[in-house]
C-alpha cells in the first residue's frame, strides 16, 4: 500500500480555557470568533470599533469569554500568553509581519486568504450537538466544501446527537464501573462499547435511558455480553430500523403499485 | 444566537515538509504514520523493532520520508528540530513525561489514550484525492464516529474527487488571470467561482478539460458571465443530474409498476 500525499492532517484541537487572539472584527472573523466559542476559548479581539461586523459585536457584548480591545494590534506585547492567533484584516503587509511574529514565539497562526501564513486552514464545518464534521478540499473548492457539506447534512440521522450523547454517557458508566488507563481492561471496555455500536441502531442509541445503561452494565458487562436493545426495554418498531436509503425505494415501490393498479380499474369501466 | 460549547477547533493542520516524531511503532502508531505521510511530513519514528506492527514496517522500508530508529525515546535530544510528536506506546508514566517535555517546548503533541495530555484529537477519517473529511464525536464515541463515516462514505458522489481537482485547476487558472491578493479584484474571482459551483453539478464540473476552461475564463470571465456546461461543449445527460436520493425512489416506482402489471397479466391467463 503506497501513500498519496497532498493532503493535511485534519485535527480536532482542543482550546477549553486557552488564549485564542483574534486580529479584525469583520465578517471572516466572526465566524472564527463563533468556531473558538464552540470550543470553549477564551478570546481577545483586537480591532478598531468601527470595522466590526454586527456579529462579531454581538460576541463582545453577549459573551463573558471575549474580551475587547478597541484598536489595531500593536506587536509583541499582543501575544504575551497567547496560545493562538487567527488574522483576518485587510493589510497583507501587517498580516505577514503577525504571523512571523507568532511562528518566532511558537504560536499557532492562522492569516485569512494568505495560505503561506497559515500553520492549518478552517473547512466547512456541521455541529450536531457533540458530532462534528469538517470537509476539507485542501484549498481547492471551498464552495465545493460546502455544497458537499449540505449532501452530508442531508444525510445525517435525525437524532444522532442524541445517540453520540447517550454512547458518551454509557462510556463514562463504563469507566467509573471498571476503572483504569489502557492495558488489557482498556481494550475490553473498548471491545464491549464496539459490540453495543453494532448492535444498537443509531435511533436505539438515542433512546437509552438511565435505566436501561444500567441493564446493560449489570446484565450486560458484568456477564461478559452485549444485551439486544428489547432486553433492556428499549425497542424501536422493526422498520424504523431499515436504512434511509432505502426508504425511497419502497415509497416508490408503494406508489408504482398504486399507479398502476389505479390505471388498470379506471380501464376497466 | 447563543454558542454552545463542548467542541473542539476542527483544522486542516499544515504538515508538507514538517518533522513530526511518532513514538512507537505498533498499531495505533502505523494509523498515524499513514496520517502525516498523507500531508507530507518527514517522519521519524523512535520504537525498539521488536513491537513494529508490519505496516509500520512497511512504511519504514518504502518511504524516503521515513527515518527510522531501533530505540525507545531518550528525551530531550530527540525533540530537537521537531514540529509535531505523537506518542503511541504502553507506558503511560514515559507517555505523561514525553507530554511535559513537548509542552515546555511549545511542540503540538498527541499521547493516544490519554486524553488531558493531548492538544489534539484524532477522528474518523475519509480520504479522496484532494477531499478529505473527519467526523469527531469529541470523543464520545469513536466507533458511532466510524459508522456515521461509512453512511457519509456511501452518500458521496462518485466522482467528487475530479470535480474538486478540476475546480481547484479553474481557480489556478483564474488567478494567472487575474493575479493579486485580497481587494475588489479578490471578491470578483470568489463570487466567480461560487457561480461557476453553483451552475454547473458535481457531474459535469468532473468533466471540465482544458478546453472548456479556456472557453468558461475567455468567454465567461472576461466578459463577466458564468456559461452553462452545454455552452462550453461539457454537457451530461439531463438525468445524470438527478439528484442520488431520487434515484431510489424512481427504481422501487419502476419495480412498483412492472410488478404489477406482471401479476395483472399472470391472473388473466
Amino acid at each position: 500500500m503506497s501513500v498519496t500525499g497532498g493532503g493535511s492532517l485534519l485535527l480536532a484541537w482542543r482550546l477549553k480555557d486557552k488564549r485564542v487572539l483574534i486580529v479584525g472584527g469583520g465578517d471572516v472573523a466572526s465566524g472564527r470568533i463563533e468556531a473558538v466559542l464552540v470550543a470553549d476559548a477564551l478570546v481577545t479581539i483586537i480591532s478598531p470599533a468601527l470595522g466590526l461586523h454586527p456579529q462579531t459585536r454581538h460576541f463582545i457584548e453577549n459573551s463573558d469569554r471575549v474580551t475587547y480591545h478597541d484598536r489595531v494590534f500593536q506587536g509583541h506585547d499582543d501575544l504575551d500568553g497567547v496560545d493562538m492567533v487567527l488574522t483576518a484584516i485587510d493589510d497583507v503587509e501587517w498580516s505577514r509581519q503577525i504571523c512571523a511574529l507568532c511562528r518566532e514565539l511558537k504560536i499557532p497562526v492562522n492569516v485569512a486568504d494568505i495560505p503561506p501564513s497559515c500553520d492549518f486552514y478552517f473547512g466547512s464545518q456541521i455541529r450536531r450537538g457533540p458530532l462534528q464534521i469538517m470537509i476539507s478540499t485542501n484549498g481547492n473548492g471551498p464552495k465545493l466544501a460546502n455544497i458537499i457539506k449540505k449532501r452530508i447534512e442531508g444525510t445525517l440521522p435525525e437524532n444522532v446527537e442524541e445517540a453520540i450523547e447517550k454512547i458518551g454517557a454509557l462510556r463514562a458508566k463504563l469507566r467509573e464501573r471498571a476503572p483504569g488507563v489502557g492495558g488489557l481492561l482498556g481494550k475490553k471496555r473498548m471491545r464491549w462499547m464496539v459490540s453495543v455500536c453494532n448492535t444498537w441502531s443509531i435511533d436505539e442509541l438515542a433512546r437509552l435511558g438511565n435505566d436501561s445503561m444500567e441493564k446493560l452494565l449489570v446484565e450486560g458487562w458484568d456477564k461478559g455480553r452485549v444485551l439486544k436493545p428489547h432486553e433492556t426495554g428499549v425497542a424501536v418498531p422493526w422498520w424504523w430500523n431499515i436504512p434511509p436509503q432505502v426508504t425511497p425505494g419502497i415509497a416508490g415501490f408503494t406508489c408504482g403499485v398504486a399507479v398502476t393498479v389505479a390505471i388498470f380499474i379506471l380501464r376497466r369501466r
